[in-house]
């Protein structure tokens, strides 16, 4: 058996979708209506799975407790009612698609958590459109 | 017996709120990280309900078909994508709070569908946080 | 105070909108896709709310078991994985909208429940449409 | 118009459904499964509304914060991860149902809110079932 | 890293599950109310994972418009509305089962969009019952 | 093409997590508010994957209805409205956590269903914590 545990976590967070390099029409046509100046935002939801032994004295993976404070600290306070593009050390440079924003934070929960133990995160933009980083 | 149809639509914009004649702690103290200078951005929820006699030949209040129509052009075209305190018209000179922005929607939907049909609607802001309109 | 509680049942129904009075060209302009030849059909979610004193040796305003019962004998029995144009006798002769349909079952349950308990009905059609009939 | 801005909060309790006036036999034909002795629980849902005018230097009814905290100290902190049997104040000698419990969380909110600013509170006991509590 | 992403659409269908060679009663005792002879339907929900590397120009795996129009011509215009018993080219001899039908749209889907390319569909008939396919 | 067919079942149970060999100021470190005495509980949802061959003449992994009553003799009918601290058999002796819940449930699933058709099985304890065994 191989058990995994998830801890899901909502925040708020603007961006724009455009290319520095792009000129302002290629970025309309590959990024439609998220390419509008003034930027927009999203509730996102994250879900952050962890996934080894369970431990016999606790019955758990990893306490629960331990993983929101990582996320909170790691992530959350980082990006909630922050905007990606101008806000978040952690994306400058990076177009903040939900690509780019999902493994930027697998890659930063994976160094915190260490050896191995992240399995995966799902990053949801909105009630359609989502993304999932696994190894 | 009184029956009400209710369309729901989904769409996402950016928002900053503070008050200009506030100091910058004054926004702060009020409105919180809602006040942070590069916004932010919610997936909101509108819900739409329309009151009044089911027409015999239709089984219908509305045509959702006409609803969705009224709601896509007075409301969704103008906010989605769009940042609430640069880009909308409705909202210029407003906070946009959740209170404020139902309240905008409310008027302007109830000036198209006209004689008293809007009864209510809802605007949802996050999982948590929403506002109702109704008469 | 003024108390209400509802319970939520969930069924799955096929129909076809149109109206033999109208010619194709006026059913296709009306009902659009919902009028497709061969039907097709929802998973509804049915909110049914009881209004009424709660009783001091029960905590209760209804019995949700005797509320579930009624639903399910009344309704859920008649209508789920049924067809509403075809097998429902309480839905002969109506085209089977949502506004239609709201409106049947509140008067059937209304009756059943007697002494004006049924408060109000909420019919959800699809994640975007619904209808809610009360008095 | 009418505005009325809603704040939602979750929390986890135990709860047992008897009537210690009630045999055993009376208990299990009333309360099924509600009466096993041991207990079991339920992830509530709780929905507090507030009408009142906006106040035009916030666009707010009420701050969610001020709403959020006093939702936290009045009820979240008294019944979150607690047994509604046995120790939570407010329910001593009420049968836990949903009714007496959303009766007994409108009361205190609607203290403790003053001037009639509570309109509604809705209490989800599970997907199936809840109960509101308005004016 | 290995990176997904996924694109949510509903739609809704008629179908009727029964088997041609089966008789009357075997159908009734495999897809009990399910082959009731009018048909019912679904408010389906699908979900297309498609996997790959990050562009590195625009920060996408593919095109969220791109993947949206793919699914809207190959699968959505051919379904809505539709009665996959009678009204599906891809369905033809195919009992509507949502094991067959999601199947049939992997098949579809991942033809068209090369290369190895999908990686995964879900599909959900209801809020209990779901088919995921992968290789 | 690898298909895999999923059920949902939704049940409530009360709980408190503690370890007797711990001291009550290790329990409360460890377990929080969730070892308060006289315990608490949860809407808990179990999702249960089988995974196989599609048969030809069913167009089904398994039969719903199958697979329904397996989950319900084994599992639900023992959980729903217990304690499983205290009423539940296969839970004696283990810390009630989502993790230990979870693989106890998966060992006796794979054992009934057999040939390792039990693929995964989901269990979501609130809305923002869950846990997955698979093979």
């Amino acid at each position: 058996m191989n058990i995994t545990v998830t801890r899901r976590v909502v925040f708020s967070s603007g961006h724009r979708l455009y290319n520095p390099d792009f000129s302002d029409e290629k970025n309309r046509a590959v990024f439609g209506s998220c390419s509008n100046p003034n930027g927009h935002g999203h509730n996102y939801i994250l879900e952050v799975s962890v996934n080894g032994p369970v431990d016999d004295d606790t019955g758990m993976i990893i306490n629960l407790k331990e993983l929101k404070d990582i996320i909170n600290r790691e992530i959350f306070e980082k990006v909630d009612h922050k905007n990606l593009n101008n806000d978040v050390d952690f994306m400058a440079g990076l177009i903040p698609t939900t690509e780019n924003f999902a493994a930027a934070i697998f890659r930063i929960l994976d160094d915190k958590l260490g050896a191995g133990r992240l399995s995966k995160i799902v990053l949801r933009e909105s009630e359609n459109n989502s993304v999932e980083v696994n190894r």
